[in-house]
């Protein structure tokens, strides 16, 4: 069978799956959920062994060693898997919710559903559990979903969606509910996001390369995920202490996630008593600061004595556009609020921003004014995650506004659609 | 200037009036409705030149009749438009509106906030007052828009967009806010469809072959808006008189409207009382009946008694699909409410589907199964209309199910950002 009939055969059938999906009784969604827990907790042998098939290959590959830790299934992460169903299984259903249903001038009573979106299409790199993160969401969403996962963990993905299919029998729905794209070929991505009569959204997560390349070429909405070049601003009026903490807690408590904090700026005002203390803890972290000219100024200035074994540099224009992912930050002082919010409407890749300030007024301007799909006030950035925000699990987070905006759970993958409830009512 | 670099000029006017808007107090925005209503009441032999111009222009290239009439910008459709900024203006602000807030237990405080999306393109054919639609819903929800008319109402539209940035000025804020490109030049179209970092969104309203044409070849998210083939299907138990008012008001209380219905379903067990009443009703008014065999047998029998003139026709396999726009219904009888709901979910356009009936199960299950944008119990299809759901004003109705969808009303001209809120809270 060529790779674009059996991408078809796929799509057709979640899209019939997505019908019983979209019926199916809370029941039946939760018991498929505590069943997969079960099962994965019960895998044992046969997805070690799939799991060690990935690894070695990955190993005999000559894959750096980092990119073969992320295959690994370890039972810290398979329990975390497992945890992860139980969790969705004990939300409550967001399918069937209706909301502001309200009566009217001429009668009828309007208002929403929340029903699924049908289909989504998943395309992801390495990590095997994002193909049980992606299988629960879609179904307690009530969703049909298709994985294609990275070549690198195709053994595990199989082993895993084994088990999927198993809870999702057990409980009386299709299996086809949650399909793998059962072959590596490339050719199938091209298909996957090219079917709006099977897939109604697609969803990647990956490098920014990939997302950028599926959003150029899908023909269905693609909910994406970027970079997340993330600033925090401190304020003319701040908390010293509170400020050193959730700064470092934002750049350096885990260099590599989206949502750490990649910019600093700081008030004229708060530069002389601000930059110090921090530079000492990022100097003491081993983290380069590359600064502008006013803040390079104050961080030399006290260099030798308090900085000892500061790295700084000079920051090039390219820097206020970087998201490092790594143990560097970029420092600027501005004048006033006005230049901090212009600065990171500019640079920012509207990911998560944050202001650290106690005057009030400034806060709210903040709020209102930064065009990112979190904004914080006296928070650290690392934050910005759909568990840390109580959506229970994310799919991704998107730095989109059409849609879903920030993290996306199980609310970005539903629709409302209008309901009208009369007794005869015609229009006049 | 070529089209290119000029639509690119207009696309960065609009980019940096968005962030004017987006800040704009709610007086400004209520001040600027409120004089646009009053210069459009003032607004006298002026526009009224300027709309007789494409009227004449019209006319002089042959224009049908009907089509001449959409341009005509009468006393009371200037009154309609003026009302409409009214209302608009007495509305409550949706931008900064915070939802959801709530404390989670590492401390933060998250919720919602509504902002605008930024920058839509608006591109509409024919009747000039949906470029005062479009700007006053631009208005109150703090975007910036770029209005791309048909050339038939070029001159009507150039007056309109006058007082716009009149209004716009009176309150001190940027007349480029709302801009029309000033070219009939098709290749506007092209441009402004694909300048994703000037333009969020494109909204098209008209034909279907425009509406299909941009959504493939845009390079911004379009909430479109396709066909409308609803559907009116006959439960089992009924109120008939109840469903022959609602049934005969769907259809026929106007026929042009993408909200009409274009097909009857009639349960196998309803088929022998209701089709013999609702169709003496079609025949009286001249409404063709193209019928599958069932309802063609039952109304066959009684065409000579009782349904003089009755124009009866067999439903081809198209017709299920087909959208009429005319005094022309399909009708089919279904064995059950299953056969009822997947023929809809088939060939239905997913714009808006009732059931009449009086088992609660059922009108449940057809609310919750029916993929359409809006699904109705006892009520008329016509219904379906942002004014009548209460949003205040429409800017299109979606079919599609990202973002928005059913009538679009200011809502979907914004979307919701996430704000956390702390107190130095960092993560653990």
């Amino acid at each position: 069978m060529d790779i674009k009939t059996y991408m078809q055969t796929v799509g057709q059938q979640a899209r019939a799956a997505s019908a019983a999906m979209a019926r199916a009784s809370t029941k039946a969604k939760n018991d498929t959920l505590s069943e997969l827990a079960r099962l994965l907790r019960a895998a044992g042998a046969p997805l070690a062994a799939a799991n060690d098939q990935d690894i070695a290959a990955a190993e005999a590959a000559g894959l750096a060693a980092p990119m073969v830790d992320r295959l690994r299934l370890t039972g810290k992460i398979i329990d975390t898997m497992a945890a992860g169903c139980e969790q969705l299984a004990a939300m409550p259903d967001p399918i069937g919710e209706m909301t502001g249903i309200k009566r009217l001038p001429s009668g009828i009573s309007v208002g929403q559903m929340r029903v699924p979106l049908g289909v989504f299409g998943m395309i992801f790199e390495s990590r095997p559990n994002v193909a049980i993160e992606a299988a629960s969401l879609a179904i307690k969403s009530g969703n049909a979903c298709i994985l294609r996962g990275g070549s690198e963990a195709f053994q595990s993905n199989l082993a895993l969606w084994k088990l999927v299919r198993q809870a999702l029998e057990s409980a009386g729905l299709p299996a086809t509910a949650v399909q793998l794209v059962e072959t590596t070929d490339r050719a199938a991505v091209g298909e996957l996001i090219t079917m709006p009569t099977y897939v109604d959204v697609i969803i990647p997560r990956g490098g920014k390369g990939l997302i950028e390349r599926i959003g150029k070429e899908a023909k269905v909405p693609v909910i994406k995920h970027l970079d997340g070049n993330c600033h925090t601003y401190i304020d003319a009026e701040f908390d010293l202490e509170k400020a050193l903490l959730v700064t470092d807690n934002a750049k350096t408590q885990k260099y590599s996630p989206c949502n750490a904090t990649e910019s600093l700026l700081v008030h004229a005002r708060a530069a002389a008593t601000f930059l110090p203390r921090i530079g000492a803890i990022f100097a003491a972290k081993g983290v380069e600061m590359r600064c502008d000219s006013a803040s390079r100024a104050i961080l030399d200035a006290v260099a030798g004595a308090r900085l000892a074994g500061a790295r700084l540099a000079d920051a090039s224009e390219e820097d206020w556009y970087t998201e490092y992912l790594a143990p560097i930050i970029s420092v600027k002082v501005v004048s006033d609020l006005d230049e901090a919010i212009n600065h990171i409407n500019h640079y920012s890749s509207h990911h998560t921003d944050a202001i650290l300030t106690t005057n009030h007024p400034n806060a709210m301007r903040f709020l209102r004014e930064v065009d990112s799909s979190s904004v914080m006030v006296n928070a650290s950035t690392r934050f910005a995650d759909g568990f840390e925000y109580g959506l229970g699990a994310e799919i991704g987070i998107s730095t989109d506004k059409i849609h879903a905006r920030g993290p996306v759970g199980l609310e970005g993958l539903t629709s409302q659609k209008w309901v009208v409830l009369g007794d005869g009512h015609v229009r006049g």
